[in-house]
């Protein structure tokens, strides 16, 4: 059985725990009996995995604004084509850690021209948004405290500082409100089974086509 | 002295001298005293560089017809950014061995879809054409023999076989037809000298503002 609606995808600031979430709900969903892949951008595709390392490695200036953008959508767009399409046409479901949000957020924040940009590429070469979003939402000052704490990785954008990861929460409260079908929002300034709870259970109504929001 | 319009590209089929002729023209404008960049698509620029090696190694598959011009247009605008842009408008003669000419006819032959998807990105990603576009024509027989003979490097795109050819050569000769002002026809099916010459009269009337088509 397909389920309806399969395409999920987790977003918010730096350290809110969309990653932690994601596997969660994958756990979740595996041990309920469903077939989950569970993915992640940039990357997600040996491809895109390829670009992403292209894309966050080096100085922080090594591409343009404009360049980046194109190299996330490559990235993206491969991995709808290898990873979420088929997983999704063989009747799993596909968790992903960030999505196209995650640019119009990031890359968008740089100015309204570039955010038009990111839109009109999105919808040239992408044209697809998952089914549910779930935006983890929280204070950034929390956020920032826990990706301090965390061992770096490539990590780029998370120097960005306070005050961007509060325009950056105001923002995706604004993608939320302007998609409220799609994006739901969920207190990430909890305990982790606590939010987990929260996020299964709007998955499970989600899937079960009864989302009463 | 700034020249009037220094952004010069060749175009044209496998094998039809489009290198030799940008070598040679950087060599006569040279000797006549203009500061020269001598630049190639894909590649230009050492962002665009590495995704040039992306984009042409590997097998054939590895990205679909869309990906692949996501990766183009994203190595385009960095070679623009980084190297065309700069060199323009630091006084410097711009010659470059193809530019997004090559991106519709490559990419564009596979189907109008794709055709209208190179254009819309081109429009929105890169919106620049070169001052004047050399193109190369020639039989593809001519050209194929030509390109046989070369050592081959990562041409994966030379294994189309000349009936992609002659579609191309036609599709250019279109695209001629269609920016009159912009792309001149040089008949490159005769010596490398009596081309050179075609397209140094070609570039010097361009550069003096007397360019009587
Ligand atoms: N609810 C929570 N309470 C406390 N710490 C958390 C919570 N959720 C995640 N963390 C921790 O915070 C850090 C960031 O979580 P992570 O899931 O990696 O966030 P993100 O993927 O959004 O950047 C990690 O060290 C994680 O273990
Ligand atoms: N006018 C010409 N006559 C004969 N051979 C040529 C001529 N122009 C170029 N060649 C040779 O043909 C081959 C292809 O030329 P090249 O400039 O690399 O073409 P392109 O860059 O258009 O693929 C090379 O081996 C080159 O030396
Ligand atoms: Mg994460
Ligand atoms: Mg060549």
């Amino acid at each position: 059985m397909t389920p309806r609606g399969g395409f999920i995808s987790f977003e918010g600031i730096d350290g809110s725990g969309k990653s932690t979430q994601a596997r969660l709900l994958a756990a979740h969903l595996e041990a309920r009996g469903h077939a989950v892949v569970l993915t992640r951008e940039p990357g997600g595709s040996p491809g895109a995995e390829e670009i992403r390392k292209l894309v966050l490695e080096g100085p922080p200036d090594r591409w343009s604004a404009e360049t980046e953008i194109l190299l996330f959508t490559a990235a993206r767009r491969d991995h709808l084509e290898r990873t979420i399409r088929p997983a999704l046409a063989a009747g799993k479901l596909v968790i992903c850690d960030r999505f196209a949000d995650s640019t119009r957020m990031y890359q968008g924040l740089r100015g309204a021209g570039l955010r038009r940009m990111v839109d009109a590429l999105h919808d040239l070469m992408i044209a697809q948004e998952p089914d549910l979003t779930l935006l983890i939402d929280m204070d950034p000052a929390i956020g920032l405290a826990r990706a301090l704490a965390r061992q770096g990785g490539e990590e780029r954008f998370e120097s960005f500082g306070q005050s961007m990861q509060e325009r950056m929460r105001a923002g995706f409260l604004d993608l939320a409100h302007s998609a409220p079908a799609r994006i739901r929002v969920v207190d990430g300034a909890r305990a982790q089974d606590r939010v987990a709870a929260d996020v299964a259970a709007i998955v499970m109504a989600h899937l079960a086509g009864t989302d009463a929001a």
